[in-house]
């Protein structure tokens, strides 16, 4: 590769070191597409924006991403006043302006480190009184026994899954079922891993619902192959597609596993994201209840994340990872992989902590407790609302159906293009989905991301899109944007 | 590999699919000795502590690892109070405790924010307000100009290294020369990678300097191998080492990386602890005044950290990492690399900013500028009394040599350790340092890492200390404990 000497005054050859022929091809390979063409091309806008250039709308609006608080939700009072007076570690000042309860829920945190020092690493795995706030939460949600030293606290659900990714892969030959359509953490850690996806899809027209048959099928098709299928992610609520898993559900999912002998890898950061009529089961708790000798064998990590939730504190990064029937040989590998990194961020560490263990009637005054609970049911409600908004809205628009969104922060909804829209888009290289949402980001500011980032059955189009913005009437205006560009495309392309 | 339910009713096999056979081997051979048996045997002893068992000392002490604020040194109250007020997001009530230049420092970043939110991800390389005062930085102390696009913020240095060393190995033919002794987060990722670590050795007998000819033949030795060396390691100043390279020492560092064309990767972590009478210099400065052909060729990532310094935020992973001369498709590939984890922890982010663009004369009142001032000079001071301290208190030990200690924040003496000593380890299957070390835990409740956790040449014994126990007399007691338990050693085993 030519260096970029040749713009100056000789022209001269000087081998980069690093370039397209000795990056590792499992990274140059490995997309992520919430981060991806989309991203880009928006922050490309968004300077051009700041520079002055003029576009038919005044913002970008990211309802690409699951970020709550960059569209408008706002934090949780007491736990930020829990934060900033461990920053600042001063009670009597602390007390001047935050709630004694905030006050002295961050007395408990700091009496408790050495040194008081916020400011320090902690141990590898994570602050240990926090570790078995983590576990308690576990144990009483789930009715069973956490081992504290299987917990670790995380930068986000996101290192959890990379650590554990890069246990479970050797090579190409090690597989990973994942859902699809899937969240692209799996797939561009699989890839970046140099391991193997091994599919298995989820089944729209049941609501996007588990099929044990397409279980069986894409386990056969893979070990068929020589595949080693190692492990299994589960999505639960499910991202992108927001759907919600019975008990009888993860009680197959846990046979399977166990028939199989494969590590059950459980994504559930959206635990508290539930919209419908459905209750929360951890894999964790179905696993307990199933009994001997599921519980005893079937190798687990559970992904928490304080990104996600009611609280949304995504820029914290703060999470945790559980780890269940897993030998202490892989178990100090595990350790020792996290050690390198030396420590999780504290004050999301703590953050963690805020949400596992949060204030109760018992534990704080009644004007605090109920501060904290109308802030919770306030972004729930919002969240709920506008989870129905999107479903109903996008089923109003020709060419567009969209399932129910039980949970999560998600729809994913089907877009039917006209086939002369898709060849248009095959002649520019581009897929007919990403082309849909490039375009609708250049004529409405709204970010969304093609579901080819996600995974799709051949000949769909999908686009994912958040509930997220923080106003009814400006969700309201973003669906009927994408409504009005949609029908526009559908009339000019019939 | 047996399940664990033999213990149960019925003695049953179930593989666990995470085992000594599946674990990939490069993270089963990978080691980081600052959190490994001396870490681990401390956590056990601090946990027998809890349950009241008895030691001959009343806590442990922690000399292992360099984190100032577990050891007393306290955070600096404008950067907290900026940090604080960023959380609470309310100007009004933060003015009632904090300094009127915090709160308008937390100001400029929150109103720089979308919706303000601290709690949001960021752009996946960074908050770009903080990129551009990164890149400001650089520029002021290098006189060079900076690529902000080329500006990562990341979870402490560990992450910039992490995402470098990953981009650059492909496999075991890729080498990466690390000097010996070095901070091992270098050995155990590249172990991790599996790559393969070439080693250039330090020169003991003169400081710790590096030798050029040493440089070349590590180089040799290793393309005589079939190694295709990719990058070279500098750690200045150095960990464990101590010593501060000078601006000639780095000008045959990017001599010898512009002739063999490989990657430089500057850890320059410990810009701010120099205790003796030699500057800083970065690579970056010193390519800039090399001037070209280097300048324009050579590439480079240099990593910084809110860890190190005189502020010792551990907790906070913040960090930055600066490439130069890296080319578009490189770039865009770490940028793929980092987007996956999202975004580094936002507080951690804006502790950079502080830690880049501080307060000054001109921009904040006279009482905030002393008293950060001041405490800057106190922890300086602190620092500088203790790495003297070591030094003298060290060489006067019968049986340890120590070089003198010119920055960063350890010590990295020799220790002669009698043959029947060493036979004992060999015979209990532990190498003589890491014996010593594990004794003196036992015997004093102080931990130091024993040197073949950092590299050294072989037959010879090293440890690694801090002079950050932030105490004289502590720091003296501390330094006593061991000579008395060397002066024991070496007169048993004389």
């Amino acid at each position: 590769m030519i260096g970029r000497i040749c713009s100056k005054r000789f022209c001269r050859t000087y081998n980069h070191s690093l370039n397209k022929d000795t990056i590792p091809l499992p990274i140059i390979r490995s997309e992520y597409a919430v981060r991806g063409a989309i991203a880009e091309k928006a922050m490309k806008m968004q300077r051009q924006m700041e520079d002055g250039v003029k576009f038919p709308f005044d913002k970008i609006t990211q309802l690409n991403i699951g970020n709550p608080q960059n569209l408008g939700q706002k934090p949780i009072s007491f736990n930020r006043e829990v934060l900033a007076s461990c920053l600042i570690d001063d009670t009597e000042r602390s007390r001047k302006i935050f709630s004694s309860d905030a006050v002295d829920r961050a007395e408990y945190y700091l009496s408790n480190l050495t040194n008081r020092a916020a400011g320090a690493y902690s141990d590898s795995t994570g602050i240990r009184l926090i570790m078995r706030e983590v576990k308690s939460f576990i144990e009483k949600r789930d009715g069973v026994e956490v081992n504290e030293d299987q917990v670790y606290l995380t930068n986000g659900a996101s290192e959890g899954i990379t650590l554990m990714l890069k246990l479970l892969i050797n090579d190409l030959n090690d597989g990973i079922m994942i859902p699809i359509p899937q969240y692209p953490i799996y797939s561009a850690l699989i890839t970046r891993f140099n391991g193997t996806q091994v599919p298995y899809y989820l089944d729209e027209s049941k609501g996007w619902g588990m099929s044990f048959e397409e279980l069986e099928r894409s386990y056969a098709e893979a070990t068929d192959k020589g595949i080693n299928v190692r492990s299994m992610v589960v999505i639960n609520p499910g991202n992108p597609t927001g759907q919600v898993l019975t008990q009888e559900d993860l009680n197959r999912v846990i046979q399977f596993a166990h028939d199989k002998q494969i590590f059950l890898l459980a994504d559930e950061v959206y635990q508290r994201n539930i919209y419908v009529d459905k209750e929360f089961c951890s894999v964790r708790k179905a696993l307990k209840e199933l009994g001997s000798p599921y519980d005893d064998d079937v190798e687990l990590a559970s992904f928490h994340s304080l990104s996600k939730g009611l609280h949304g504190e995504c820029g914290l990064r703060g999470g945790f990872m559980e780890l269940h029937n897993i030998n202490d040989f892989a178990n100090a590998m595990m350790y020792k992989s996290k050690a390198v990194a030396l420590c999780s961020n504290i004050i999301g560490q703590i953050g963690v902590g805020l949400m596992v263990n949060p204030p109760t009637k018992d534990t704080v005054s009644k004007e605090v407790f109920d501060l904290y609970q109308t802030q919770e049911q306030e972004i729930f409600n919002g969240l709920k609302y506008r989870a129905n908004l999107i479903t109903e809205k996008l089923n109003s628009i020709e060419g567009i159906t969209c399932n129910e969104v039980e949970g999560a922060m998600y729809a994913f909804p089907q877009i039917r293009l006209p086939q002369s829209y898709c060849d248009l888009a095959h002649q520019e290289g581009l897929s007919p989905d990403l082309k849909y949402c490039l375009e609708i980001l250049s004529k409405t500011g709204i970010m969304i991301v093609p579901g080819s980032g996600f995974g799709q059955e051949e000949g769909t189009y999908h686009f994912r899109i958040t509930n997220l913005v923080n106003s009814k009437s400006e969700m309201t205006k973003a669906l009927d944007k994408i409504g009005d560009f949609t029908s526009e495309l559908m009339s000019v392309h019939k």
